[in-house]
């Protein structure tokens, strides 16, 4: 077996007809397994079946072993391999052994030269565009379907100084979570030039941990939007707790339905769930609240190109509705209402960045996971976190972080030095 | 008439019906200056004709002072403002007193809430669109026709430095446009990370003065490509006096035609002159020449919204084949070949504030350009450089810096501040 599996490792280029085996059954399990290996791009692991058939990279060369324990798994991975990893992975009827993220990473680069995700999965991608739109009920359902899991369930890997589930900024390396989230805050008060008394509507403020530290350390009135209640339950504890009532309001509306007027107009994390089709809808919230000389910044996960749906599995399973949009798709809300992009910042290892953090404190609180929830769903939740970090290492995902006003507006200061600066000191 | 005029002007919302005067004609030339006057967004200007006939703002309340000298200048102005008011003012059959810029910006800013050029300009545009196309032969007879005009002519009103005809960099606000051009070049060297024995392709390198920065500067290899003959000369000559001929290939051709590979791929300036229906082969040549950890810069005037082609007068007595385009339009260049797009600055204010500079020297050197040319060139050229300073202050033109890279590469730090650091040390 070892010997014979050198001839398909990583490094060869050209495939191998497969050999009869003593059964005929053996053959073409074995035949099915190397076209699995030869569609992920031969990346530098090691498969095998319930029956010992193995193929793949062997010994140091592997990165992983990657255990599939029945013939309708494997067929299911060769037919949808975006979709049926991860239920696999879910169920356990595929487990890895070895670095997951390693693992993904390779599949990731082995697959970009073909430039998208591959025949099967974009036929089969097809299938699920149309189900999960993201009208004002839609987008309640799925928003519900991801962020009411419970605070308790996020309070175990998020930061506990503002519970951030979004990119957090690094300005060294070897920051904490927790002073990486502040950074981030920090990052997007400075680069809007927050000033005291300036009025700031947020769409969509997760935890609310946004709206807080914009009202206590710079001195804004901020109307923060969600339709998560269970995210809106602890933002208002907490802001009744600190003080802050006065100058933070949260309001369960959606996004569409914000009104008044603001000197600033901030989104971090939100655009993901709007859907290009509401861009529009976007652009026009925007161009009714903001005043003449305010500014504007939208962070979302984007992608290079737009390919289609996300992630079958992460659509699925995770993130119903989601949509990580290319950067020429995020323009067109700015092209909409003839507003001025000034600047554009690619935060994608930074993300990585903040998953390692969060994945380090999910293993820590693997048992607790599966006491509140089950197997299945901690197994979901470490795939996630893994892909991810592989995703944005790889380029397969960025983050993009967008400042903007409008089109006659020069308030903001005509080089980026003072962001820069203040963090230097800070 | 005086007293009269205050009734059509800025602050007039709704237009009154105008009344009979003693002639026909008079009335008559009368009704289409207030129409002139309403379609231009009623700025702070007065208007008057070649019979004395008057619209507009009186007294202080006026910026500038717009003389139509005849019959066929105002019906030409109303027929197609964009080309025939630079057409006017060129020919002399249109004067102008006071602030021309702030006369333009006016205009500008009036205009902007009806979202477009207005009917009549677009209109007229569908006649220029299909005329000045880029292939290899017109880009050479577009790129001619302005860039070739004679480096004695540029080196009359560009930096002594190193002849940058691109948007300066002001790290403050009061610095010399010689500075500020040298801090362009570094601040475009640090975003990429230029490093010592760094192989460069640049695209359009104008007078050169990019490739000569990086090679004595930063220790790069540059090959630097043009269809400008006269740049070309200009640059070839200064790389010799500065003995940096080992290091600067300074070579005629088209950007189409570049090979090779490259650490870095930098175009400064050239984009405007691609046209979108070429975007894809720029992207090509990108992927074509850039190493696997290389990184990329394009500089490039654009706007906020694909409206068309340019200003008619610019595109026909300036820049022909010239197009600004939407951040939208130019991120197709990266999503055709799955680039990453690391960074956008918009650096609008900086190219309205190298053009004030460039506008002062020109000023101080007319008579020589009406002796080098004639009284309509030199005239053109300074509606050129004032009408360029209004659109870059009222956000009718924006300036963005793109930096890119392939998707699976992280070379480049992960925040921006290393730029900012090196900045405050110089």
């Amino acid at each position: 077996m070892r010997a014979d599996n050198k001839n398909v490792g990583a490094t060869t280029a050209v495939p191998r007809r497969p050999a009869l085996r003593s059964t005929q059954a053996g053959a073409a399990s074995r035949w099915l397994l190397k076209k699995l290996y030869q569609g992920a791009g031969r990346p530098p692991a090691r498969l095998s079946l319930w029956d010992g058939t193995e193929a793949g990279a062997a010994g140091r060369a592997a990165l992983a072993h990657v255990r599939i324990h029945n013939l309708s798994t494997l067929l299911r991975l060769l037919s949808y391999p975006d979709l049926y990893f991860g239920e696999a992975y879910m169920s356990g009827e595929l487990e890895v052994e070895g670095d997951l993220v390693a693992l993904l990473e390779a599949v990731y680069r082995a697959r970009a030269p073909f430039r998208g995700k591959g025949f099967r999965n974009r036929l089969a991608d097809g299938g699920l565009t149309r189900r999960r739109r993201n009208t004002l009920e839609g987008s309640r359902s799925n928003i519900h379907h991801h962020y009411d899991l419970g605070n308790d369930f996020y309070q175990l890997w998020l930061d506990s100084e503002a519970m951030q589930y979004t990119c957090a900024y690094f300005p060294q390396a070897d920051a904490t979570l927790e002073a990486a989230q502040v950074a981030k805050l920090d990052h997007v008060c400075r680069k809007l030039q927050l000033q005291p008394g300036d009025t700031v509507v947020e769409a969509g403020c997760g935890w609310g941990g946004l709206a807080r530290h914009m009202a206590r350390h710079y001195g804004a009135r901020v109307r923060a939007f969600n339709i998560s209640r269970e995210q809106l339950l602890f933002a208002r504890e907490r802001v009744r707790a600190e003080g802050l009532e006065d100058q933070v309001e949260y309001i369960e509306d959606d996004y569409r339905n914000v009104s008044g007027d603001c000197d600033v107009f901030v989104s971090v994390g939100m655009l993901e769930h709007v859907g290009t089709e509401h861009y529009p809808d976007m652009a026009e919230v925007i161009d009714r609240v903001l005043k003449p000389d305010g500014r504007g910044l939208i962070h979302s996960i984007g992608r290079n190109r737009a390919i289609g749906p996300m992630n079958a599995w992460i659509e699925k399973r995770i993130f119903p509705g989601a949509y990580p949009p290319s950067l020429r798709e995020m323009m067109t809300i700015f092209e909409h209402r003839d507003l001025s992009v000034l600047d554009v910042e690619n935060l994608r290892l930074h993300y990585a960045s903040t998953l390692r953090h969060w994945l380090q404190r999910y293993e820590r609180n693997a048992d607790r996971v599966r006491e509140m929830f089950d197997e299945r769903f901690e197994r979901a939740w470490r795939l996630y976190l893994c892909g991810s970090i592989a995703a944005f290492n790889t380029g397969q995902l960025q983050l993009f972080q967008v400042v903007f006003n409008r089109a006659d507006c020069n308030v903001l200061p005509p080089t980026r030095e003072q962001v820069y600066r203040a963090e230097g000191r800070g």
